[in-house]
């Protein structure tokens, strides 16, 4: 478990019950798998999705809510957001993840399918022993096919220079904000919040989410590679634009051309330069300014909650989250 | 649609309601995967798991069926079918499915990868829609997973030269017995059949299946490949050993050690070798006589099913199946 969390006891000891029910949940008979499993999930994730679930359970009407099953929800949420990096490493070819070798560079793209397709069924198998009798499960189905339709979508315009910053909030939308939201929205539900709740907690998981995947394509043209855990502008040989470039391509498409049409060759060197001139061009500028209207839309949503100890814990989650290096 | 159901026009119109059903459920953003989901439910499939689904049906009581759900559940089968097979060739890096282009060949497993995850969602909404009160989701949770475990079970031993037929048996009991278990339990049960007819299917589905899968391993040594829709002993550089070479292994290991240890790099000469010698030890000779096993005791517990005129379609089905080129 990463260090995130050691200030708060009571979140670590609740990342501690998903810990040691994910690694219950995988045993079986292929050792290899079930050790790339258990370090993804040991690894050094901050269990984000799980502890905005938590904060927003505590807006809710403690009486209904019941610990083992929510320890259940919390789980299903990282374990699907596991099984989608999982995959999303094979696509990427990513030799790392959380600082440490993935799954796919470790045992090989093989290995790194059917672990995603087992977390998959395991996440299946959590909701159905949680949500059967509430509007949930479909609601589960509805946010998986989003999240992956965001993936395809972003899949689909990969080395297209003239898609639009549209095209990319769609994308991301469905590949990391709707993960956030549902998170949100099921922590208030699951934890016995009223129905106006849920939804406000579902819109400000949305808007949390688009910030934090927004700060993350940021520190990709900004983050020193000594200290960020993943390698940097790797998105670009994988034909990825993400915002920062976006917001440069639409001003002066021109001065890209020739290095992007380089695609997967693209070397270290061009991508320096893509980067620099992301950065003069005000790609970054920009995309700063979006992510704060993101943060700050969460953050006047987060306010309107009724007074609670996590109404603090979760403002300071989110400003922590969504001020990094930025 | 294959030409394979052309003499039962009944079946052959529901099975076009289901390649209807799926490409409705699959319209997304990216054009590429639409086509290749829509490709591989048309390219001449045999939709046998639809098909067992409907002749157990056969044995219920037909008032109590719905047609609607029954085509959205055939489709369930044939949706984890298609997506298991999607991340199967990339696993086996197949050429070939079909007798077609596989997607991961065409495209590249990055598609193949998001493709199979599609049809994942696509099947968990259907059985949602179609399931939510009664057992059969915890059981498809159940099968999933048994399904996927056959697979990674099946990894697990790859080029490994000491393991078993109960192994195999073992796998193959997973990655595609399950699956006929579950349609025609489904069949019996979403049919309105008694309780002791969907436990008398599911046993004759599993059944089916294991000699189904000894029949197409035995292919691997017998087929001609102009003749057969898929490369002819691409097993062999995959590490997978499947039952006529593990029953020879069992009797003359040693004549195998030296081919085998090329691991991925045997040659096609080499290949054809392990033929030669699996057949002259008498491993396709044991491999039909087990596949003979299971096809009997199949038959047997299709005639304990009451008379009906599904019980003749299904013997008959059953008898062509599994005679086929033997």
């Amino acid at each position: 478990m990463s260090s995130f969390w050691s200030k708060n006891p009571q979140m670590q000891a609740k990342i501690k019950d998903i810990c040691d029910l994910i690694e219950k949940r995988v045993v079986i008979r292929n050792p290899e798998i079930e050790t790339a499993i258990v370090e993804l999930s040991v690894s050094g994730g901050k269990y984000l999705r799980p502890a905005f679930f938590y904060l927003f359970a505590g807006f809710g009407d403690s009486k209904k809510a019941e610990t083992t099953d929510l320890t259940k929800i919390a789980s299903s949420l990282e374990i699907l957001h596991m099984a989608t990096l999982m995959h999303d490493d094979i696509i990427d070819d990513s030799p790392l993840r959380r600082g440490q070798a993935t799954v796919q560079s470790k045992f090989g793209k093989d290995v790194a399918v059917y672990t995603g397709d087992l977390l998959f069924t395991v996440f299946f198998e959590l909701i159905l022993e949680t949500m059967v009798d509430t509007p949930y499960l479909a609601i589960n189905a509805k946010a998986m096919k989003k999240i992956l339709m965001g993936e395809l979508n972003q899949m689909h315009l990969q080395f297209n220079q003239v898609q639009s910053v549209r095209d990319y909030l769609h994308s991301v939308s469905g590949k990391t904000a709707e993960l956030f939201r549902l998170a949100a929205k099921e922590g208030a539900y699951f934890g016995g919040a009223t129905s106006d709740i849920v939804r406000l907690a579902g819109r400000i998981g949305h808007n949390i989410g688009m910030a934090f995947q927004i700060l993350d394509d940021i520190l990709d043209y900004t983050a020193d590679p000594k200290t960020f855990n993943k390698p940097v502008l790797e998105d670009l040989p994988n034909g990825v634009y993400s915002l920062p470039l976006l917001f440069a391509l639409e001003q002066k498409p021109e001065a890209f051309k020739e290095l992007l049409d380089k695609k997967e060759k693209i070397s270290l060197e061009d991508r320096k330069s893509v980067a620099k001139l992301v950065k003069e061009i005000g790609g970054v500028e920009a995309s700063r300014q979006l992510a704060r209207r993101f943060t700050q839309k969460a953050i006047l949503d987060i306010q309107q909650l009724p007074e609670a100890k996590a109404k603090n814990d979760l403002l300071k989650l989110t400003n922590h989250l969504l001020k990094r290096q930025i």
